[in-house]
């Protein structure tokens, strides 16, 4: 595959840094944004005085690191494999086991579009569990979790700004639950993050091909461009051909964790035929999943046979893909979910190479009307007892939020998700706030995205403009991800986490103080912001003028401002 | 002037409607959204359901009837004209009255660009009050109160849903100060609305050049546009060249009110130099501006000398370009502000022509830093003393609002300016609810938007993507507009006014049966939701395919839902 076309490149005036662990030797790597000085004029002399750097959080991985070679035909450096090595609680296996993994690799045909490199598959060694609620519980501090604390605190710590936030806080939530570090031990790739409500509120992306359309080209470069602009999770999607080869790929080019939704796979195997699905297949797919290193899959085990007869009264019916397969399967079986009936064996499965699971909601609203139904808050009651179940095999969980809900209506979801799981992390789409906006709908979901993380969500999945309309290209993704990014980063303001403001108070300071560059290089998308900025100031490019293009150089209300303080901080 | 350049056509599938008064003989406009049939088979046979037609709220004017020929140079129709004749308290006066009026009128160098035609212009005989205050004090209704109290509605009655928006509930909540229906009787080409927190939330867009950019025809084009996309009212901000000329056009083709801020024409009479500002340029800014139809004044008179200590505390000092004129006038002429010691007077030209106030926020926060500090409040308090003092003299007022606050402080500024001010209606810019998303801060601002209106502002003044950074361009209208429409719509259904969930049930449907046209129609922006769809598309146009491109045609959620739910209906 050609590097060429995977887009990224350095952020303006930024440099990665590594920060050091004090517990083990590890590297956690942020982006420090540089500024310029305040320059004034005293006494008729000009003085200076400098900005200190912003450190802010950095999904990008090595692909903004200039000392890091990348080779997409080679993959990541693989960061966490000897942390995991270490542990000697895992041992590499001699051969892949799953059998569609054994067919993919032994069919001649798909050498063109496989992915070159192999790593052996590693795995928890017999009777050992290796997940980080595992270890957690044990009262050990893991490299990943003093990675994650490192990395939330940012440079809290050299600006003095308290935190709560510390390894043995970090092993405390994670072994009660409250939050997870989602790191297959065959993704070593993935640079440790939690997703918890006492965290930095994080954003999920989705990306992945359909029947209709996309390469494996075309998805990696959306998966690379994802972090680039600030992506925590990717989820890969894919419904449509070479799902196995497309997400080697991936994960084996992603720094941050992937989930998949299993049961699409598993799908595909029987050529689409629902009633052909069997616990055999899915269960093969985990595997083969479990091996290539996803790091938490969304199961439907929720949706139970009893569902199906809620969902003629709604008016959208049941609009996720994997809710509505596992409901046309029981149906057709009469049987009850082969998801529900497994969910032991299933966590018995993931706990050998710590993949989370995410409890989807196959029951969330279509259309505001449905929102926090009966069959929602149904099937959120099971999600509440799978969720105790997959505690007791040690394996982490978030659990799966709608949708489209009204304002008025958000707070009982979360009220009612915290009560019913215990405390697990939610981890929601949207909620999409009004139905009226196709091509709108990263605003309408992000309004209630934002509500519902200020309350508590610990993660968000964002929503493109193209839903309900199209699958994203590449600029939709970045719409979606910024919005997303905005949604996330006023939660974390409202809820008053550490540092969140620095930021913010940055970038203000720089737009007081007309330092143009800070200010685009501060923000979440310099380059537009740079843009439109420009497209104002064609004869004047990159100037430091003291107004902007909205008040004209006669009317500029900061400078006023300023030139009134100067005059006024005496009296 | 061209009307080529104006850039709007009917609605797609749509009828402008007119629906008749009972008590006056008005017509209320109002657009219907057609909807395709609802197809099924039964039995092996084709059946067809009607879907009924969707009204709603249209603030196109004219422009959208295709029975009313446009002419730019003539301006729209009077509608008002004789309502307000018939209340035989104006009078037409001989000439215009203002000084800088009859300068320009008589500037032959101005010829080419004046607006053609010319009318008299309207004032209430003398010891008459004129506004709708007065008159609903006195217990009257008049014709624009009957006509918002239709459009409100819209096909509410019809479809059996209950309403509590009577013209008596009109009348009473505008003589409680609490509602507000800007409407200079020198704009009768402009449909009656109402704002207040009863009613469903309205937003208003800025426009107007500045020294750097843009023409007459260019802002004339962006007004009708705003109206088209679904601006309520319609702010001209110009502090460029030309200004009295361009508000002319404007107003007379704008069929939504206008509002300016006369302190920013002021002070180009007296070439940007602050201290060359009197009360009487201002005071003769205001009749001129009364005379030519603004519905609409923001006044900063708020503003005290005071204040200008508070500002050298905040990190961004003040970013209100009439704040900071005003303050920079106290501190420079060691005085009170005119606009506060000479609002009696103010308030007596006012309701000589039922020009509204809108007390600007001078000291409104422009960083989530200085949310919420004494400044901000400090100046409320004077805002609510002056509202006080409008009532007396039977002026409209509402008060404006942040601006830049963190989500956690939002509330507060809700419940303080309704406290401190009566109940008058609260019009608030965003708030952005984060300051590092400059290219987006449509999105930081309507989350802060929809959250303050879900808690009772009446009026949201939308924010484009160029805010900080350029003058809007038309797309960035309709994105700003679209952003805000959802703000203020999720607001409604939050707040559950009456009929606010038609649009979205109807849209909805529409989406689960796969009626994809009237999925786009029913959109806000129908050809932007229409255009995202036959991207992905383009070998079926217009194609009514029961499946979409995020799934594919295996893999339809809904299209298994609808199966099951067929299936399973009888049992």
């Amino acid at each position: 595959m050609n590097i060429e076309n995977i887009n990224v490149s350095v952020y303006p005036n930024s440099t990665k840094i590594y920060v050091n662990g004090k517990l083990f030797p590890i590297k956690v790597a942020m982006r420090e944004i540089h500024q310029y000085p305040t320059v004034t004029i005293e006494n008729g002399k000009r003085v200076e005085y400098p900005n200190e750097p912003v450190t802010v959080y950095d999904t990008s991985g090595p692909y903004t690191d200039p000392d890091i070679k990348i080779d997409i035909n080679k993959g990541l450096p693989r960061k966490r494999e000897s942390w995991i090595a270490d542990r000697d609680d895992t041992e590499v296996q001699p051969d892949i086991s799953s059998e569609y993994g054994k067919a993919r690799r032994d069919d001649k045909s798909l050498d063109a579009i496989r992915f070159p490199m192999t790593h052996k598959p590693r795995k928890a060694k017999e009777g050992r569990r290796v997940t980080q609620m595992h270890y957690a519980r044990k009262g050990m501090i893991t490299p990943e979790m003093e990675y994650v604390a490192i990395r939330e605190n940012l440079d809290n710590e050299k600006r003095g700004i308290k935190t709560y936030i510390t390894p043995e806080f970090v092993r405390d939530e994670v072994a009660a639950g409250r939050a997870i570090i989602a790191a297959n031990i065959n993704h070593p790739e993935a640079e440790p993050m939690i997703i918890g409500p006492a965290f930095s509120v994080k954003l999920n992306t989705n990306i992945g091909n359909s029947a209709l359309s996309s390469g494996i080209e075309e998805e990696v470069a959306k998966a690379v461009w994802s972090c680039y602009w600030g992506g925590d999770t990717l989820m890969d999607l894919s419904t449509g051909n070479n799902i196995h080869e497309t997400r080697e790929w991936i994960i084996r080019n992603c720094p941050v964790p992937v989930g998949t939704v299993p049961i699409y796979q598993a799908l595909e195997k029987v050529n689409g035929k629902v009633s052909d699905l069997t616990w055999e297949i899915y269960r093969d797919t985990l595997i083969e999943q479990c091996e290539q290193g996803v790091d938490y899959f969304t199961i439907h085990a929720g949706v139970l046979r009893e569902h199906a007869l809620l969902v003629g009264k709604r008016l959208t019916g049941c609009v996720s893909r994997g809710g509505s397969i596992m409901t046309q399967w029981c149906v057709e079986h009469d049987q009850e979910s082969f998801l529900y009936t497994h969910f032991d064996e299933i966590c018995e499965i993931l706990n050998k190479y710590d993949v989370a699971v995410s409890l989807g909601d196959g029951m969330r609203p279509g259309s505001t009307h449905d929102a926090n139904d009966r069959a929602q808050f149904l099937e959120l009651e099971v999600l509440g007892e799978l969720t105790r179940k997959a505690w007791q095999h040690d394996v982490q969980v978030i659990i799966e939020g709608p949708g489209h809900v009204p304002m008025n209506k958000i707070r009982e979801n979360m009220d009612k998700q915290v009560k019913t799981c215990d405390g697990a992390p939610f981890y929601t789409l949207g909620p999409l706030t009004t139905d009226i906006a196709p091509a709108y709908d990263h605003i309408t979901s992000a309004i209630g995205a934002a509500i519902i993380s200020s309350l508590g969500t610990a993660m968000i999945c964002y929503v493109t403009p193209k839903e309900h309309l199209s699958l994203p290209d590449l600029n939709d993704v970045r719409d979606g991800v910024i919005a997303y990014k905005i949604a996330a980063h006023a939660a974390d303001l409202c809820k008053g986490f550490p540092g969140a403001n620095v930021r913010d108070d940055a970038l203000s300071k720089a737009r007081y103080e007309f330092r143009w560059k800070d200010q685009f290089n501060l923000s979440l998308d310099p380059e537009k912001a740079k843009r439109y900025y420009l497209e104002s100031r064609r004869n004047a490019p990159d100037a430091d003028d003291r107004f902007c293009t909205m008040c004209g150089p006669n009317f500029c209300a900061m400078r006023i401002s300023q030139d009134i303080a100067g005059s006024c901080s005496e009296s």
